[in-house]
């Protein structure tokens, strides 16, 4: 706690100054009588040099001994360094070795695939990829919040375990004994929408911003058992503050990540997806392009493009047909409005054409939808009879049509699945590489 | 989204200006030809006083027959208000009734039992009290994350799923087929401290802040079935980095909720926990004490008090021992360091005195302990030896142990709940008043 962070180190340390510095080794080499460490204490991509002399005490056999992994304590000036890319080094006075590495630890200098570091999860937070992928994954998690509170937001902590129905979202964990303990069948959340509207209905501007969960047995790389959303809600917003909302906030996020990140997405850029800086720099530069539902599936009928899955107007658009309409088509983020009401969820208020609700997705090139929302059905009749048509209890629900007799406004929201946004923007491949823990079908260590 | 907060209009709006506000009407009065509105969207304790002249196109029998609850929006001019308490008061130009609130609206202008208002969830968030508790929390909520930011702490998400052994931390919710989904028996974290201790011992200093979860039949003031978990995580860090750590922390988000929330506090300190203000000031300027547990001990059997608990070394502190401590011999903060090995967990560094180990308890009047931390073993073989002496499986511990084998460096941190924190803070009795579903004994709806 004491000592400098490596990566303020390596932007402000001056030249001649003393300091001591902790951390690992990512690599050392021994040549006679001097040793070159390259230290890292997980803050930065750029780890600190360190060039340790024979003169040391401790030089032989213990310094000269270091290897990979290897925790030390180190004394020393800053010295100009000859290098490339890096402006200083820190020649030891001193060094400490904290804690040696057995010489069985598994991440020598070299690249291991993201399925072995999978199994050593425990360790592989120590690589340069996933350290610098929980870097990201923070300051985006940090620009979320702040996007929300600068605009007066309160932080709802929706519940984890509820009792609620699930409102057909799919497949869904259920807490053992959950009826004998809380008195009803007891399951993990899917989603906090509905408490969000609770929340929005009373503090006006709320967003949930927590784990929830999916038991679908799906073995791919996006999906995961347990997540984090992201979801705003607001009243006396229809769907135009809905989308102006979710545009302003992935131009933030974004933004954010490119400004204080840069050496991790240069890395990203070189390492992992080529181009990935620029398509996030395009997608913070450029006005979104707006169209119905209705529009889109005319373009894309018209389009010629020879698509595995039909298109037509009541059928859910496929992933192909999102990336055709926001990578070819527009060539921008895309938000598309007013879905066919038959393919959307119940609560989503109902167009005056009897047939679409006003849903909107966001769409970005590389993996389509990034964001999913729409303006709630505020309106207590219509709600229930919506209610009723696809066979839901309303007792239910009853809580839920109850906020539409009290004060009952028009409403909005949106959900971003985060390790979606934090795999975007990264470029990683596999979703279980963007979260410290992933939990998937046949895996949950720890 | 559009229109601006009650809180900015009261706190910035203008005598003369014109403005749109759209919020809920906590009261009405009617007299001939002109209506007096409380209108609050949630943003602040005050609402925004708007006097409906009965000139309004819409004025009778619709504004006339609004009661509490309804929605309005509301354009007009702000003009000095006569009265007591607030700058300006909004003359009405226009209004329109978004959304009435029917007869049966059970928020009408009275007291409403806490234990009311718990049955009814969905609506409680429109009280005063409740609305006031929800921002607190968010206040609360935001400055942990800033706290740890500005140090340069990564927000580590760990896992809410998980396959680990439990560590005897109680009772633990189980998922139904957890064993045939994930390939063992799965649970509900009771917390994140063990994987925080693999982020931390990767990129130095993170912090989880996350739902845990206790299975305990508990059906108390204090007890929740959920609840959120502050868990910071050091490397290079011992006890005393730690308390150092804590005490920065509580200042800095008491001072926080102190001068973000005046308003809300200034109501908590009038109608909930009189002299809640001033305990917390005290807290946020006086240094804190520190004590080893075997001083506390001494300093117990030397009182003179009649405690209900026998005081004797090895013996766990009870609360009426802690807030005796706290309370009456200091008088302030309390950090009690160094318990008996015996009555604390496996992972606690040993002290070489053999048995006492490297425990800290941070003790506030009023509630007594609020923080747990400790230093965590990081010798390999002596962790190894505690673990086999308390018929731990070393196996199913693998990766916690390996983590001592691999640039293992001493490492600390402590926990906190949160709810804890928002009812310390509030001064609310019940903790189920403090977290907008709580989950307990019996009741999980919604």
């Amino acid at each position: 706690m004491d000592t400098p962070s490596i990566r303020s180190v390596l932007a402000d340390g001056e030249v001649g100054a003393r300091v001591t510095i902790e951390g690992w080794l990512r690599s050392a080499r021994h040549s006679k009588g001097l040793s070159f460490l390259d230290v890292t204490d997980g803050s930065s991509m750029a780890g600190l040099q360190v060039v340790a002399p024979g003169e040391l005490d401790n030089y032989d056999p213990e310094v000269r001994g270091l290897g990979t992994g290897a925790a030390v304590r180190v004394r020393g000036e800053l010295v100009e360094s000859p290098g490339k890319g890096q402006r200083v080094e820190l020649r030891a006075q001193e060094l400490e070795v904290v804690g040696d590495a057995a010489d069985d630890y598994p991440l020598q200098k070299k690249r291991h695939s993201f399925e072995y570091l999978r199994t050593i999860a425990h360790l592989r937070p120590r690589t340069n990829t996933l350290a610098a992928v929980f870097r990201v994954r923070n300051v985006a998690a940090r620009a979320i919040h702040r996007f929300f509170q600068e605009r007066g937001f309160v932080w709802l902590h929706t519940p984890i375990l509820t009792g609620a129905d699930a409102e057909g979202a799919g497949e869904l964990f259920e807490i053992e004994g959950g009826e004998a303990f809380f008195g009803r069948p007891t399951r993990l959340t899917v989603s906090g929408q509905l408490e969000a509207e609770i929340g929005a209905l009373a503090l006006r501007n709320v967003y949930a911003f927590g784990p929830t969960f999916r038991a679908e047995n799906s073995n791919t790389s996006r999906h995961l058992a347990e997540f984090w959303m992201v979801e705003p809600e607001m009243a006396f917003c229809d769907l135009r503050g809905d989308t102006e909302l979710a545009e302003a906030f992935l131009r933030e996020v974004l933004t954010a990540i490119l400004e204080e990140c840069g050496e991790d997405m240069a890395f990203f850029d070189e390492r992992i997806e080529k181009g990935v800086v620029a398509s996030l720099e395009h997608i913070v530069k450029t006005p979104f392009e707006h169209m119905t539902y209705t529009e889109a599936v005319q373009r894309l009928e018209q389009s010629g493009e020879d698509f595995e899955h039909l298109v037509s107007w009541g059928a859910d658009l496929q992933s192909e047909h999102e990336r055709w309409l926001t990578e070819t088509l527009v060539q921008k983020p895309l938000v598309v409005t007013d879905y066919p009401s038959a393919i959307k969820a119940f609560y989503m208020y109902a167009n005056d054409d009897g047939r679409t609700v006003r849903a909107m997705d966001v769409l970005v090139p590389r993996i389509g939808e990034i964001v999913g929302g729409s303006q709630r059905e505020h309106r207590h009749d219509v709600l229930a009879e919506k209610m009723k048509a696809q066979g839901l209890d309303l007792e239910e629900y009853g809580w839920y049509l109850e906020l539409r007799r009290f004060g009952s406004v028009p409403h909005a929201g949106f959900g971003l699945g985060f390790e979606r946004l934090v795999q975007f923007a990264t470029g990683m491949a596999n979703i279980r590489d963007v979260i410290p823990f992933p939990r998937v079908p046949g895996y949950a260590e720890f």
